[in-house]
């Protein structure tokens, strides 16, 4: 699932760069058992099938091997949600771990083990881990140094005073009768930020009454 | 970016199954351009580089061909917010066109010609669409028939009621010195269910105030 993900794009120019690193464990190698199974039943009930304590808990410790504790996320829809504040701290440790669930999730023993804060990036059920950790490492990437180009900013402009961006056009001025807003044009900086500004609410007001609410909030 | 993810767990296995298809299209063999650049500076100032609207209408057209209009989402932090009962109304149509954005975004006039709804994944901001796509693509998979096999239950635990899952385990029954519950091996239903109730609360009210609060809204 990685091979692609670390190929490509800005993390493939980071990683031949040497700014990144990324290594993928794959936990069915710890197994201990002749069939390399990971999973079994659940006790108590329940459908499907959960990962098992062991192969995680050697695998982990066969990456963090002599080293102090490391950082380590276990991705799941149960666990807080992700956002840009915890990207930008993810962003300042030396190296982070992360687990990647499958089936019905792990054993619970598992994360008590590792010591593993939860976490999730949304409230919809996906078939693995793997793609969750793939946009936690996205986003954390962003905010390393050297990662974007001057002009790829990290301004997080989406969501600056909890306001969503406002709309942006390039050229040419028109496309299909579409003109570009005459305002954006008239080299006016109060009048482009003033449009920018009622746009920004409209939007936000429309797709995000919660980030609409706390913007009135901290505004008044 | 989409070969791993095509090729690979679930997905993978819909795809050779005949259940799934997706088709990934490549908007910079739409330019007009001797460059095939796909960008352009903002108007009105502003950082970064806008993908421009013709290479990404004449893309669309491409694959929509004469059909009447299909669903067009626009992966974006602006957008509505994903979850899963948006999954389960994409998995009921017969198929859908997802727009990756790149760089600072797109061209606001193509959101219009494609009459494109933004969604977001969750609050952080990524270097592209493309996982966020793919998580959508993901997600939304789970409810067609077909793609999990019967004991791969969408029965959406991790959501219901507005409590998360309750913590789960599997064989050995003790490992490292942590033992499984005792009430998981009682053989009683009616003590696992009140067990695994508590541990909800416990891991909402811990994690998620925000389905916490909806939870004692909608039961008292």
């Amino acid at each position: 699932m990685f091979n692609d993900f670390k190929r490509e794009s800005l993390i493939g120019k980071a990683i031949n760069k040497g700014i990144l690193e990324i290594n993928v464990f794959n936990i069915r190698d710890y197994s201990k058992d002749s069939h390399k199974s990971v999973d079994d039943e659940v006790y108590g009930g329940g459908n499907g099938m959960l990962m098992m304590a062991q192969p995680i808990y050697d695998c982990y410790k066969a990456i963090v091997g002599d080293k102090s504790s490391i950082n380590t996320y276990y991705m799941s829809p149960k666990g807080k949600v992700f956002n840009q504040e915890m990207a930008i701290e993810f962003s300042k440790e030396e190296e982070i771990v992360i687990l990647c669930g499958h089936y019905e999730g792990v054993d619970e023993r598992a994360l008590k083990l590792l010591n593993a804060k939860e976490i999730s990036i949304g409230d919809y059920v996906l078939t693995g881990g793997e793609l969750p950790a793939m946009v936690v490492i996205d986003s954390v990437a962003r905010f390393v140094k050297g990662v974007l180009s001057n002009d790829e900013s990290t301004n997080i402009e989406s969501f600056r005073n909890n306001l969503l961006e406002y709309p942006q056009y390039t050229r040419p001025y028109e496309y299909e009768g579409l003109k570009v807003p005459d305002v954006l044009l008239s080299g006016d900086h109060k009048k482009v930020e003033k449009w920018n500004l009622e746009k920004s609410i409209e939007i936000t007001k429309n797709n995000r009454p919660d980030l609409y609410e706390r913007y009135l909030k901290e505004n008044n």
